[in-house]
């Protein structure tokens, strides 16, 4: 594969897209811009949680089995914690907070996010560019039975349990995209959207106005990985929350959500195409194995090929 | 023993005396007031290194042989900082990290620090009053060789090896003491100046305006314990640092020191008393066991019982 690939993310999930990538294409020709939605101040600390998850994937200190993290971890500052009556319900392994902490300061003394994550990256050799969507504060808000939520108090704290009405993404309007997000959609030749939550990881980014007005102009054609494998979403809360919101859980209603943005939707093999005009393609879309990483990315960028040359 | 004792502390010379006091009164009758002039920001964290030690000591959870930190810390926040390039010349063990980021937290709301140490004791079990000295920043300096150092560069990352010309305590001039302090002194029936390091660890208490005044006008009868046994210092830097600022290392140096100020001075047994008219007591001052602590605590409320009836 030649040519330049952006790749908008999540957590997890895209991460293992953003994997694959990196089998097929040299990292100077990869970007990934990457939710901060999530991000928040917790004990004083700034955390970006798909930011984290990201750079410990492609560094290869992801806990896998665990799903966030850190492989190997400790966890005596937590323990210390609780014994301060300190708030313990996000859990800060011992390494972890090394990239917390270093964060906190170094925006405190007035650097961009995005040049802290890129230090971050090259000091873990991680040679891909790894950009925030934004620099400014973008906080996703779950609106639920139990009332307003900040993200990480739903998704940790309440563990995606309150029943979903409205998501909201405070700040969103004024923010700008990062330093580099624009120029690397403008730059690239096929752009991806991974199978991370629509709702809650690639909505956050298509709200920043720079970004969606990016890639509404952008040459290159947009695919989608869609998370939804046989009528089920793989991981977290994509399927519970779509019925919450009244849609009907399936590949029509990833189609429709993208509908006006994306050139193609990426599918498993096992679930019908979407109604509608969008093209879709089909493979084994579950990624456990490094080589179902890069066959799903193969296959994106080979739908976003057939999709440019139509 | 009854009457209520205030004692002036540093960090490990000076816990152990309050640990001897603790031995011999209610914690209710008992208040340190402790040097604040260690405390720095380092990675965008407050570190009070001397009220740490302090609260760790009376805890039971200080690292004894190491001198300073937590026992059974661990030390994993600090590898994953050096994988990214942080600053490690100070050692930030992973349990002791919590009390730095609720501290650094609670501050940055507005919570005083006096408030958030009387917090931490009490989260321990601490009975008896931690008080800092100030809430102002209070910063002291070592003027060496090598240029103006702050108080843990010198201590900390240069091991004490710079020759030192002066010593300077920024911003004493303007802090106030913490609240409870002058209270606490007024309120005193016996005042200690712990063993810690005079020109180093009480010097910057004394520096400030409201505490020296409170110290002058006392009712109670004040006695220093000497830091200065077979004319050398027990630990730490006294010595060397006596030596290259004039002064013949002993305790006629000390009570000159403390002239005016201390009514008394605990004297190691096998020195010779001080010249000049200030009384003396003598017993073995070293302190390891709890036995050793406690004589040395009775020996310092004894000598200032005595003055006070004299």
């Amino acid at each position: 594969m030649s040519g330049n690939v952006v790749v908008l993310t999540g957590g997890v999930g895209g991460a293992k897209l953003v994997l694959g990538l990196q089998e097929l294409a040299p990292p100077d020709r990869l970007t990934a811009i990457v939710n901060t939605g999530d991000d928040f101040r917790h004990l004083g600390l700034h955390i970006s949680p798909d930011i984290d998850t990201l750079l410990y994937t492609l560094a290869g200190k992801a806990n896998a089995e665990q799903g966030w993290g850190r492989a190997g971890e400790s966890w005596s500052f937590m323990a210390a914690l609780r014994e301060l009556g300190g708030e313990d319900w996000f859990a800060l392994g011992d390494h972890d907070l090394a990239l917390h902490v270093l964060r906190t300061m170094r925006m405190a003394r007035g650097d961009g996010l995005a040049q802290i994550t890129a230090d971050f990256a090259r000091s873990w050799g991680i040679g891909m560019a790894v950009l925030p969507m934004s620099e400014q504060v973008v906080a996703t808000h779950v609106l639920t039975d139990e009332g307003d939520l900040a993200f990480q108090r739903y998704f940790v704290e309440r563990r995606c349990q309150p029943v979903v009405r409205a998501i909201r993404f405070a700040g969103a309007d004024a923010a700008t995209p990062a330093p580099g997000v624009v120029e690397a959609i403008e730059a690239a030749d096929a752009i991806l959207i991974a199978p991370s939550n629509p709702f809650l990881s690639v909505d956050p980014m298509l709200a920043v106005p720079g970004i969606r007005a990016a890639l509404g102009r952008a040459r290159a054609p947009i695919v989608a990985v869609s998370p939804i494998i046989g009528g089920k979403a793989v991981k977290g809360p994509t399927a519970k929350l779509m019925a919450e919101m009244g849609l009907i859980v399936g590949n029509d209603a990833i189609a429709r959500h993208y509908a006006g943005l994306v050139d193609g939707l990426l599918i498993d093999q096992g679930d019908p195409p979407p109604a509608g005009a969008i093209a879709s393609a089909r493979t084994d879309t579950m990624m456990r194995t490094v080589e179902d990483k890069r066959r799903v990315a193969q296959a994106a960028i080979d739908l976003a090929r057939a999709v440019a040359s139509a």
